[in-house]
């Protein structure tokens, strides 16, 4: 009998016990063993749950009770998060956990404890919730260099944006959309400002080219910005804005960034619905696989943590060997170096001439126009150059037309 | 040290090779030794390879060298694959293999025998090339019980269909095509009648529903009376024709085909492109998941195999837990009671008449046109029914129509 810990019973939490109770016999015969939920940490009370009585508020019943080998963290968050899944790799529980903004900041030490240990430290549901990510990605491609990887990696944008495109609504409709649905939280920073992906992205990046990569080295921009006209001409060059988060090999250094950018229609990641999640990989010998499915939602997110436990029981004495070092960033290269064709939505009194000192400046422009633009707007694409390149030729061309928008065209 | 042998020099056993050698330090580094090809068995000389002095023709030298502790069979076909398979898993020796036909013939028996010796029998590669299909749905979802999988899982069909969709192109320029650049043997039997695609959705049910499922139990259609007409029509009710593989418990029983479908636009399975391959598998807590990407090729499916290498490495002192129970075909429903909607094309010199007794005899129909129809086509969609009740059905149409086409309607 595996004893097992919960760490907060909300969302996810809930799923995950609810999924340990229900699917009790499947699980035991498929690792050998019975898992048992032996307690839930919650500050709240839950008279209603048929394990009411394993719940408790106090940290010290979990991390005292030698019994329990594998602790769940689903919490979220930073704080208390952080010390008390340290506490727990430190006395030689595994821990599995759901939480990307504690893989993403913390990932490198807690794996070396983990490591130092001899237990597992896993967190397949932080990145894309119920889709098989991170385990394909460290076993299946183990034999490939990978490329890059491109995806979107939140859900919740991806409607946003999904609703701009489909139904022609505006940014602040589809966003209150998203929260009468439950798909966005009331304080919505964390998803639209890109946040959520660049974590994701980070952890990705982080096991792929075995060095951690934090949040705060990667440039991250939100969807805030992004209008309607924006997704009316990324439609007519023939593609959607999705917030695409990014990272490849350059030489020795990481390109890596999260932002908006558009995708062609020939490109899968453009047709992903709602709030789904895709990630494409690009491995030297497997060529591009693509990992498609829901990432978040309380069961889908649920077994994939419920996956991990199990992955646990069968790793007891082996421990899986993910791991990644420690890194001051150093391997991080700048955002302004990444070279993107980009796009610009621009308004001009005189549109001839604005486009005339765009081409002069930046070279042969790949202009757009729609049916029903007003006479004054001025949209084109750029051929690829570096972001600082870009921005120096934009201050220039600010002289002839005002510059309302931009966004990068993604190269996957 | 650990020593490996590769049995067969062909396209995939080249590339093992050629990973294995040109990422032996990347390899090394991440299972904690050193892998190196000992012995390489083929019929051929190789004279030209930087191991030509590892060649053998001799079986027993494989199986005779106690040093060899994996062995890796990318032969293809039953025969000597099975018996040479089988002898190395007796010996004690682990075994990977990219061998669907082998796998889907003879799984349950080599599964345990691998149990019994406490040694590894891993097959990722031969399903989906190297796309992460095997692991991930053994693994990773775990927690769920699988509801049903639908997949494109034959690459030569696919790209044959789409040059008949995209490029207008007959079935049999399309398949001369296919063959010109490699996709397609020159008796491409195995691909075109479906036995390629049924061996891998036997493989993933005998996985997922833990009896081995044997392809001589599985009703399945290839896509050579696939015509341009019926592409035609199905673009114009919406879709494609895809080769679907499908596989979903029925109560007790599980419903499993691989046959040519109608897919709707909205899913994602009509837009996979050329030799790619997708699976589609719902979980009861995960939703859908998808999978994409080369399913054949000599450096995707290689990876694959290189991959379940290092992964014996890893496990050599605990197998992987993958195993399925043998099993007599008595849990495989009749493919004549599951129920699809069809699509009918037929021929009439009375179209209106013929209409209204297809609407007699099916139900409500759906009815397709195309602007450059001929006068004496009757097209339509019946509603769902099970194929025994459609044949029976189609019998009594036959006397108002001449039935040249029938297709079923995918449920995905």
């Amino acid at each position: 009998m595996i004893q097992v810990a919960v760490m907060g019973h909300g969302v996810v939490g809930g799923g995950v016990t609810e999924i340990l109770l229900k699917h009790t016999d499947d699980i035991a015969k498929k690792v050998g063993e019975q898992i048992n939920i032996k307690k839930v940490l919650d500050i709240r009370d839950f008279p209603d749950s048929p394990i009411a009585d394993r719940f408790t508020k106090e940290f010290g019943e979990i991390i005292g009770d030698d019994e329990i080998s594998i602790v769940v963290e689903v919490m979220g968050g930073l704080n208390p998060a952080y010390d008390f899944v340290k506490q727990c790799l430190q006395k030689g529980k595994s821990v599995v956990t759901s939480n990307k903004e504690l893989v993403a900041a913390k990932g490198a030490e807690l794996l070396k404890i983990a490591k130092e240990r001899n237990v597992n430290f896993l967190f397949e549901a932080s990145v894309g919730g119920a889709i098989p990510i991170i385990r394909p990605l460290h076993q299946c491609l183990a034999a490939n260099n990978i490329e890059k990887i491109n995806g979107i990696l939140n859900g919740t944008t991806n409607f946003i944006l999904n609703k701009m495109v489909r139904d022609n609504m505006a940014f602040e409709d589809a966003l209150a959309l998203a929260q009468e649905k439950g798909y966005a939280e009331k304080d919505p920073a964390n998803d639209i400002e890109g946040q959520d992906a660049c974590r994701k992205i980070c952890i990705l990046a982080s096991l792929v080219y075995g060095k951690h990569v934090y949040p705060e080295h990667v440039h991250t921009e939100g969807i805030t910005n992004v209008s309607l006209k924006d997704v009316e001409y990324a439609y007519e060059w023939g593609g959607a804005i999705k917030l695409i988060s990014s990272a490849r090999m350059n030489g020795d250094g990481i390109e890596i960034l999260t932002a908006p950018m558009f995708v062609p229609f020939d490109c899968q990641l453009s047709n992903v619905d709602g709030v789904y999640n895709e990630l494409l990989v690009r491995g030297d010998s497997s060529g591009t696989i693509g990992f498609y499915g829901r990432g978040a939602g309380k069961l889908p997110t649920a077994s994939a943590v419920v996956a991990d436990v199990m992955d646990c029981v069968l790793h007891k004495d082996k421990r899986r060997d993910i791991f990644w070092e420690d890194s001051d960033g150093s391997n991080i290269l700048s955002y302004k170096l990444y070279t993107h064709a980009m796009y610009v939505y621009a308004e001009s009194d005189d549109p001839l001439n604005a486009l005339a000192h765009a081409e002069e400046l930046f070279g042969e422009c790949e202009r757009i126009t729609k049916w029903d633009a007003a006479d004054n707007e001025v949209v084109f694409i750029t051929g690829e150059l570096t972001y600082s390149d870009f921005r120096k030729k934009c201050k220039a061309f600010t002289e002839f037309a005002d510059v309302k928008s931009i966004i990068r065209v993604a190269k996957i």
